[in-house]
């Protein structure tokens, strides 16, 4: 039995379990997980006794079929779709799945009642393969060489978005598909924000700069945080850098199979709370990293999910001052059999 | 009364007319369409007859309340936020609002009845204001350049990864914040393939290539698509040209205030047909382009919107043979008082 038979094997048993006529998957990470295919204007999988059948608008049934691992079926429009749902009353559903899908599915499909199948894709997803460690770690390996590369393209005088293009040039000619997010360049008063997107501002000196970018490779994520100072820093600019770095590396090294993450994430924010700084700490510690950039688990005080072997997450603890400027250190990480390792190596004390 | 006032009270009209208590809007285009700002992790406007408030989690609170014109509270859960729905029955919603979110409104928020809400917002957004016209054309120039550079760009040997990462480092140089939609550079086989995003292929002589890109330039999408071949074409692939370039004329001629999008497909569709080649056209004629790169109105079988100025659509018909290759060519195009006027200004006759 290959890897996608023992993943739509598992759906099955859920379904049975769970007294689900069929499920439909719509959302693009796990139609990639569950058939290898990506269709750029959307899929469909559909799962029920039988197996799992991908459908997809006629434009991407070419593609489609060399991509999937399962079989493939073409629709000209939304409207010919609905009648795959004969016969299903019970249908299991993303809890993504938009309010007006729902509407349809109900009035087209016939669909009387619906149940998340959420649960049964985190519970596989958010333990990855040996492939899929490696597949991040590559896409770590990119990330490491653009954030070594945007560290030496700080320099006064340059916009944060050339900076940014430089970076993502860079990250797509070493094999990246895109970058896994808006590459984060925060100058300044900027760096107090922690989503700060590369702007028109120039880099000054004496600017506490925060560099967050990832690269998508394979499909997967990866996902790095490191920040520097243009010039010499300030006592003020040492201190809160060196508070982070201590939080980060004290939580990297507590990850571990058993530790919720919960834990985790009072590890880093106690230390930053115990130096008086905790107002400043205005976001989790991490979140899962994989097929999609944020994903399970959230490691926050609001998530308790039980470390396991081969779970990959972030640990970026940060201290924003308004006005002021901010410091944030992040690494992706897996969890191993008695620890964690860490899949994003650039260095760390870099003030 | 500002644009933004201007807005908010058609919604507050909408509201009233539809016995609606209170609307939620979640989606990112439609709160920087209201607000003026852009939360990266997400945020919520609820407007009711008091007016309208944006909330978003608290590390986007500092940055929010620079870009917003309309009143922000930052919050530090989604559960702490549904207190905001006090005495909130009947509530408006966007047909994208997760089944999830659906579910916790229900349950946490104690709504009993929702209304969709998209026909309000789509009514405003598919006009375009002169300002929003003159920002799409902003991001048109930086596609031209961008697509000229493809252009140049496509030789013997090269990887169709290395053209995509050359020209989206262009489109940010030159403004972009990003491209719209990840690079299109199809070639040979690939070109065949209406959604061949860049891949590690090479270019070879004699191969058809796809060159679709878009710049997002403050807030705004652009889109254009250009063939092109490597070396002489042969004469199939310049029938096929022939047919798609006269199919695309044809349309963006006829393209007026009036006409509807069923009609202007069929155009294109029917001279592609007369040809013999209607079974290769198999995407719709285009799609309307603003904060979205696909917005309303479809330009398809299946849409009859009439046109008004200031509509901004595309026009790509295409015909793709597998195995063979394929050829798209695509402007983006505003509709003005008596016609309408190319975005894009790329030359097209390329073969």
């Amino acid at each position: 039995m290959n890897i996608m038979d023992e993943k739509i094997k598992r759906i099955i048993e859920f379904m049975n379990e769970n007294s689900i006529d069929a499920v439909l998957i719509t959302k693009n990470p796990n139609i990639y997980y569950l058939s290898g295919a990506s269709p750029l204007a959307g899929g469909y999988i559909l799962v029920n006794n039988d197996g799992a059948t991908l459908y997809v608008p006629e434009l991407e049934y070419e593609m489609a079929k060399e991509e999937s691992k399962i079989p493939v079926e073409k629709f000209k429009r939304r409207d010919d779709f609905y009648k795959v749902f004969e016969g299903v009353k019970v249908l299991g559903i993303e809890g993504s799945l938009s309010y007006s899908f729902v509407e349809d599915l109900k009035e087209k499909g016939k669909i009387s009642e619906f149940k998340k199948v959420d649960d049964v894709i985190k519970e596989m997803r958010i333990v990855k393969s040996d492939e899929e460690i490696k597949i991040i770690e590559k896409a770590c390996e990119i990330a490491d060489k653009a954030v070594m590369a945007a560290i030496e393209e700080v320099t006064e005088g340059k916009k944060e978005r050339e900076i940014a293009a430089k970076v993502e040039y860079l990250m797509k000619m070493n094999g990246a598909e895109k970058p896994a997010f808006d590459t984060i360049i925060a100058s300044g008063y900027r760096s107090a924000l922690p989503h700060g997107v590369a702007s028109d501002k120039r880099i000054e000196k004496g600017d506490l700069v925060v560099i967050d970018l990832g690269a998508l490779y394979n499909h997967y994520n990866s996902d790095i945080t490191r920040t520097v100072v243009v010039g010499s820093p300030n006592e003020k600019q040492r201190e809160i850098y060196e508070i982070v770095l201590e939080a980060q590396k004290k939580a990297v090294e507590a990850a571990r199979p058993g530790i919720t993450t919960k834990e985790l994430d009072s590890i880093a924010r106690n230390i930053i709370k115990e130096y008086g700084y905790g107002d400043y700490f205005i976001h989790s510690l991490g979140h899962g990293v994989g097929l999609e950039i944020h994903e399970w688990p959230g490691v926050s005080q609001y998530d308790e999910t039980v470390l396991k072997e081969g779970m990959v997450i972030t640990i970026e603890p940060g201290i924003y001052i308004p006005k002021f400027g901010g410091v944030r250190i992040e690494d992706t990480i897996v969890i191993t059999k008695t620890g964690a390792r860490r899949l994003t190596k650039t260095e760390r004390e870099l003030i």
